[in-house]
């Protein structure tokens, strides 16, 4: 059950109060197929520049990641930076450089068309809702987005989530797109616009599902020494689009097991935490199944009762 | 399993978004008294004034709480008012009148000195030593403490603390009292003070507990109106220690269930989230032990996977 995953391919310079580290391998497309990789077959559709390098082309290859999507355009990667506060809880963008990203207009190879899910990176919504056109018969199509698109985009982004089966968004952007304040509402609120499923990520807190009948809440994971937080909220995508995928579930159809919502979520936290416990895509040049599924009974352990 | 509950008992003024209300009972005791009556017995140690109503000594008696411990002294009861924010994060108190909680030196009366279990709301570090100085056999002690007394008392709280099975404290305190950021950190260097359980509660995003070899975490219940968050904390103390009081657990015991102590941390979790739909003590005059059991239900709900 392949999925399609749409977003930025980037070269970031980070600094924590860890470390730092400059052009390293970075983007929302790629943190979400490195994660979603470990339970489905995933395709990436991106673009990056002529400095992209070799051995990055051979790490995300090595994770048996579909490149035939990853197109190569004359110019440079596209650039971020930042720097995290002390406590990491807040990030300050010191230079964003679309480069070749300017005028990404995701093509998807013809294999692709036919795939069953797709999940969309942050971009601009009517590319995502582009790239939804371009499938033939997807069978779930999920997707993330950002304060930007939400109050400068609202018309447009509105059309394009309206077509997703389930939204990925932080807490503040669900109040910022419903307007309510408390969560149970602002989910209510959200899933009016057309999602049947709607994820809020919550950082260090955890993470909520909604569905109109149930929701399911998990905490997050307590990491003893947050290295870098850059691409945690993705991993956490990666992590629950592609344990969905894996196990062939229609978030559209009328009976859906709760407990593997709940599970996804938990996929989702797991990868989001690996994430966090070095620089940039690091953690994920090591990171095993094993470990993952250790990770998972972790989180039934200290949940449970 | 009796319990005995020492703090305050008082009058409050409150105001959120969602209206006003002068003169309303209020204080920790209260607060936990109220709420660990579902699950044990429960005998108060509090002071207040000439001017507490009688209809609140028959309230807090309808709940078979012991009021023998609750003396009168000349003067006003304590009066605090406060006002919170509009999202209800952020609160301003507006008046504290120590009045007869200024000269609060808790006696226990002789029958409640063998009880086996002791519940220490937030008062002077001394003032808690000198409780649990004349219980005999306490089978295990409880507090809560807050930023004033880690801070200007820390020697006296620290001598305080080191006598106690369990301290509850919010992620705030546990920071300041560890001096580490970093959750688990924090919950290492505070279980190594004395306590051999710590219970962090996190307001909205739920709470956790350490012991040395194990942790449990739970999301907040997703209210959809939060009236008045006033006394949730202390409603979780009442919840979780009653809980643990009604079942006959020993803290300190070798070998503990450690459902059990999940399940007292749910329960917490229930009674805190009962008593924000309400103004101050309210939802306790009409709370039933079947709404307690039915919520706690549903925590399992929403938590398994």
């Amino acid at each position: 059950m392949s999925l399609v995953v749409v977003g930025s391919v980037a070269y970031d310079g980070i600094e924590t109060p860890h470390g730092r580290v400059d052009r390293t391998l970075g983007g929302a497309a790629t943190y979400i197929a490195l994660s979603a990789s470990y339970f489905t077959g995933v395709n990436i559709v991106a673009v990056v520049g002529e400095d992209f390098a070799e051995e990055d082309v051979r790490f995300l290859a090595g994770h048996e990641i579909g490149l035939e999507g990853l197109e190569r355009a004359a110019g440079e990667t596209f650039y971020w930076s930042g720097v995290y506060s002390q406590d990491m809880n807040e990030r300050t963008t010191l230079r964003t450089d679309l480069n070749v990203f300017a005028n990404f207009e995701p093509k998807l190879p013809p294999a692709y068309r036919s795939a069953p899910y797709l999940m969309l990176g942050n971009i601009q919504p009517a590319l995502q809702r582009g790239v939804r056109e371009q499938m033939n018969g997807v069978r779930f199509t999920g997707g993330d987005t950002m304060n930007y698109w939400i109050s400068d985009y609202r018309a447009e982004l509105l059309e394009t989530i309206s077509q997703w089966d389930f939204l990925l968004i932080n807490d503040g952007e669900a109040r910022q797109l419903s307007g309510e304040y408390n969560l149970r509402k602002a989910a209510n609120a959200i899933l009016e616009m057309g999602p049947n499923t709607l994820v809020i990520k919550r950082g260090e807190y955890g993470a909520m599902l909604f569905r109109r009948d149930a929701h399911f809440m998990v905490p997050g994971y307590l990491l003893e020494e947050v290295f870098d937080p850059t691409g945690a909220g993705d991993c956490f995508a990666g992590g629950f689009a592609g344990y969905l995928a894996g196990q062939g579930i229609d978030l559209g159809a009328g009976h859906i097991d709760k407990r593997e919502l709940g599970r996804a979520v938990i996929y989702g936290s797991v990868l989001g935490s690996f994430c966090c416990e070095k620089f940039g895509v690091d953690r994920f040049r090591a990171l095993t199944r094993e470990e993952i599924d250790r990770r998972f009974i972790e989180f039934r352990e200290f949940t449970e009762f």
